[in-house]
């Protein structure tokens, strides 16, 4: 399929062309990258969106939180694309969790598309090609992207870059220097949802809200501070206060969205650029570099000589 | 002067404009970047110069021991060039400690010439432009260069890429975790130097040195061990004796010196071209990326749009 008849097919909203598409960008291919760069630049922009990430430390219930409120959200008539970001397999560089398990109530929905993408070696945790995703799946006609993080090392805070409101994700549990997430964390989020506010579990639930909100209104002021909700997956309460919540703040704050948006987009493209230009070097000078070494080696290319080489590779 | 008469008069051994083609070589100015370059490519290449770095922890003794071990070898015949690194000065970015109070007698000799240069901040706490400095008094005819190094940091790793011979300086004292110099100094060492060995210090700078030695014969084997000498000051004793390690580690192993060489050479090229891609992506891109950002903050340029124009960038 040419990159106009896929860039089509995605925009008509069909899931198996936006997959092929996020595959393409996703793609260590030469020529797949351009054909992906090919297909970015045709694709349009949607202000409409909500782009959210889902954090929260391993184990915290994150893929239970997103298979339960994305069913939630598709009841509301929103067409939701799930981003899920895997740790790598070190053996196969693809994902070692499938969604079928891990969101399998969800991923049989009609307006529901999941995507899980490896991390790669990525530093951040976030897959590499995550924000171009993004705007893959708003141009496919998804109303909300889901992102979720593994969780670890920087990737909340590299996710904060590319969304526009981050939610983190916790356990009931009091003291014990909260959990270990790191202050960084509170600072980057918007939303805070204490989990598992089951049965006898609700009271801790109650009493670690409350403790995170005292925590949050201290650090942010508390005109600023994230909003802080707990919720029951087996009573299904809480769902509907979050989905309001997430709803209030993306139409209180839109400006302030569009302007987050551009940051990022400014981000984005001098880290493209700059990538690209690295890739450039790679591809210009690797092999011939490789080369000189032998010269090198040999006693024949010395100092002076190898400089004016440079300089005229240079030009 | 233009470049050509500089490089003539360096090649004579002029030692003020010998200073120049340094103060060139680091200077940050474009033009002179592009006049040291030039001044670089050409200069003739020694193979018999001997490249020493001395390090050791601050406040160990690393000027008066340069100062009069450079005296010791002058008085060998030798032409010795200093290049002292000194930590910058924050507020001037020039150094802060002048040569003439810390090698006073050694700056008189006929034979010698002292070079302090900033450290600027660059994070190995070697000049950034070391390596070609090291070349510049080579080819003024220097047969020795010594490179003084801060002493903190990861400087004595990245001087060690620069030099055939890396001496570390200690002060005689027994225990407590071998001063706190790390194991991977005592790794990248190639002779070590216990100073103060004068009047009642004498027993203990002997005893530091049977113990450094047996620390360095279990660390690299008894056979390819650094030596360890002590030397004092005051009675001159040990500074013949350091020389003539010096001397034949230079000679015995000067096929190792050479292909260490062209290996450090390698490194030195790819550092510099890959410093000057970067540059020149700064150069074309920066002001270019700017004018873009107005046009992003007022929504005029969206994600598509700016693809393209990268794109276009890179061709």
């Amino acid at each position: 399929m040419n990159v106009e008849d896929l860039k089509n097919k995605i925009i008509q909203g069909d899931r198996a062309s936006l997959a092929r598409g996020i595959t393409l960008i996703e793609s260590s291919n030469d020529r797949d990258q351009e054909r992906a760069l090919e297909l970015l630049e045709m694709i349009p922009e949607h202000s409409q969106s909500w782009r959210l990430a889902i954090t929260g430390a391993p184990g915290v219930g994150k893929s239970t939180f997103i298979n339960q409120f994305g069913q939630y959200v598709a009841s509301q008539g929103k067409k939701l694309a799930v981003l899920a970001i895997d740790p790598s397999s070190e053996k196969t560089g693809g994902s070692i969790l499938g969604d079928k398990t891990r969101m399998g109530e969800l991923s049989q929905l009609e307006n529901v598309f999941i995507r899980p993408s490896p991390s790669l070696n990525y530093l951040g945790g976030v897959g590499e090609r995550t924000f171009e995703s993004i705007l893959l799946c708003e141009a496919a006609g998804f109303d909300i992207v889901l992102v979720e993080t593994v969780g670890v090392g920087q990737s909340e805070y590299r996710v904060s870059s590319m969304v526009d409101q981050v939610l983190l994700l916790i356990q009931p549990g009091l003291g014990d220097g909260l959990q270990g997430i790191k202050r960084g964390i509170l600072e980057i989020c918007d939303g805070l949802v204490v989990n598992k506010a089951d049965g006898e579990g609700k009271k801790l639930a109650l009493e670690t809200q409350r403790q995170y909100q005292l925590a949050l209104e201290l650090l942010h002021g508390t005109e600023k501070s994230p909003w802080v909700k707990s919720l029951s997956s087996l009573s299904q309460e809480g769902f509907e206060e979050i989905f309001k919540k997430v709803d209030v703040y993306f139409h209180q704050k839109h400006d302030q969205i569009l302007k987050r948006r551009c940051e990022q987009l400014k981000k984005f493209f001098y880290a493209w650029i700059k990538h690209n230009w690295e890739m450039k070097f790679r591809k210009e000078y690797l092999s011939k570099f490789e080369e000189l070494e032998t010269q090198i080696d040999s006693g024949q290319l010395g100092f002076s000589r190898l400089l004016s080489m440079g300089k005229s590779w240079l030009e």
